[in-house]
């Protein structure tokens, strides 16, 4: 298995739809099937991107999925993080200290500060880091907005819409049911769509 | 796991032993044996450094392992590489092709050149691995050396020396009973000593 798995891609795709504000939030549902991904694989990465206030998940039948902050602020390193948690790259263990010729215990000089092979995976994994906090959710969108024609954004966007207004006349027509049906029976607690 | 396993640790390891020339070369069991680690284990990773020419084989009772390059010019990635193979940090499933919009299939300019969020991650795959490749066996080996007091390394090319001698003399005492069997057999094929 790769170090940064599947959940990031289909995030960091999922995001992209997410950085120029939608009229109504993008339900997990939406996104998945916009992108041809599994819904119920998507529906547990996007709370892990709200545990992380990359993305606030707004409730009801019109609700959905939207960038908690602004998209320059956010980092593919955040996303990663979000998502994988803070994974380490080399995992130590100490073998330094079990040398055969340590007969009574590793000695102190053996075991203080860090281990240097493991200093060196240290490094290593700083640069990564650094290098994934380089780029933001909103210099991915420039890139990707570049490639796509003038139009594709706004169709995007409309089929988003055309979705989220289905969604918000099924559940106002739940609501009417409830209310003609004479048997005082209260509407359903409104849910998170995700 | 980690994206860097326990068995480069322990390669990085046992090469520490062997950047400086021992007048007999080192077992895979004694190099176990030495470091506290499954013997096992060791015996499935030395011959993967053997295969990257990092490592060396001698055969026979005196056999075992010598660098087969000088320690400067073999580095942290050179033994990663050889021991994980080239695995990538991520692995990209192309699911910009897939979007719910391309109803007659992705079109060119969707899947031209490669995914701006594979990109990214090749950046950073690159950044590590020129990071692990900064760092020589050499230098692993100064720093090592820096830690430890004026007399270890000797004292551990002592043991080495004596396990060696030991594995010789039972070799020599192998090939004198079956010479004075007078059955005519003769030694069994010398063998790596791994």
């Amino acid at each position: 298995m790769a170090y940064i798995g599947t959940a990031v891609e289909y995030a960091l795709h999922c995001l992209l739809w997410l950085v120029e504000p939608l009229s109504t939030p993008a339900s997990s549902g939406d996104l998945a099937e916009l992108q041809g991904v599994p819904a119920a694989f998507l529906a547990k990465i996007l709370p892990k991107l709200e545990r992380a206030r990359i993305v606030t998940a707004a409730e009801g039948a019109r609700g959905g999925y939207r960038l908690e902050r602004p998209p320059a602020g956010i980092t593919v390193l955040d996303v990663v993080e979000a998502i994988e948690g803070r994974k380490p790259l080399f995992d130590c263990q100490e073998i330094r200290g079990r040398c055969a010729l340590f007969r009574d215990g590793a000695p102190r000089w053996a075991t203080s500060g860090i281990c240097s092979i493991h200093a060196v995976m240290v490094r290593a994994e700083e640069v990564l880091r650094a290098e994934l906090a380089r780029t933001t959710l909103a210099d991915l969108a420039r890139t990707v907005g570049r490639k796509a024609p003038a139009g594709f954004a706004g169709d995007v966007r409309a089929w988003l819409g055309e979705r989220a207004a289905l969604r918000a006349s099924r559940g106002a027509r739940r609501d009417e049911e409830w209310a003609g049906s004479g048997v005082g029976r209260a509407p359903a607690p409104r849910r998170k769509v995700r």
